[in-house]
């Protein structure tokens, strides 16, 4: 069994930390997969996807740590060429990867109780953004 | 062809790193897929799994580029929160990610000689973990 | 259905990034694979594999932002064990993840237009690299 689900995101940019678990949980649900993976990607070089308790003040550490390994404020050679101020959002995506893999395990995603499925917007401005999340198993 | 392996870790936590290879290429060989996908993810939000040579001078480097990109010592905004002075943990397993994807190719992990799949444990007390792995193919 | 590909690549190291996707879309095509997943990975400890928008000015900033995370004339444990004087190719590719699993929507790979997969070679001399991938789907 394959299952293709996607949902919309509209984001304030600038490191903006969605929790998306329970959309991945809806498509997990509507693959009727027990056993098998599941596979959430954003189309874009500007967004990261990672997993995080999220909870104010790791999504504040979160946001704080990406500004310290990856200033905004430097010059990049990216926006040198093209004029868009959002080479630091590209290096960050990166960094950070643009997809997430996880085992579906008795019909659910193999996460811990405090642990979320976050997708963070890097870009320098507010962004609508599509996630495709592909589930395959029995 | 879809099959589910999970095995146990005990570990002592403060970037404690385990080569897991092993069990991975335990559970390949008992789905008896040929040709596919393995996914292997930790439960929680305070480790990590990645790759690395497993020997003890990687693992020192590892554990030295850990601390010196997200040091245990900062004031992280989570413990103010709740106390629990993990804060570092959780930076650090949403840096370095909680699942890995990789295919498997005539019945053996697509890994070369010297590289072993690894979890480290980012917490901060002695943790028994569960990890879960599917394997899908034919 | 499953179908794996593999190609190969000449790289000359130090931080050397190679966009991969028209091969990542070739392995795809061969697979008939409409809907589904697709995931490469590299054998090899001292390589990795993220997205990037693909122009001159963002590989430079990503080969800048890896030198300031993982600088190469540091001294490393790995180096004084082995040798190999290769010890920050070693955390580099752990830092940044050795494989990469992406949702296949409607034929093709869910990336953004201006998103491409790129395999950075971070070891410190010339290298063949084998690619493996592994498209599943229907």
């Amino acid at each position: 069994m394959v299952h293709t689900g996607t949902f919309e995101l509209s984001t304030s940019g600038f490191c903006d930390v969605h929790d998306i678990t329970a959309e991945l949980g809806r498509v997990v649900k509507e693959s009727r997969v027990r056993q098998g993976m599941a596979c959430v990607a954003c189309s874009g070089s500007t967004a990261g996807i990672t997993t995080l308790e999220f909870e104010p003040g790791a999504v504040k550490d979160l946001q704080e740590l990406i500004e310290k390994l990856v200033p905004h404020k430097r010059s990049y050679h990216h926006d040198a060429t093209w004029g868009d101020a959002n080479g630091f959002a590209h290096l960050r995506s990166a960094l950070i990867g643009t997809s997430f893999a996880v085992p579906v395990a008795e019909g659910r995603l193999a996460l811990g109780t405090w642990q979320q499925v976050v997708f963070v917007d890097f870009d320098n401005r507010p962004r609508n953004r599509r996630l495709t999340v592909v589930v395959s198993g029995e």
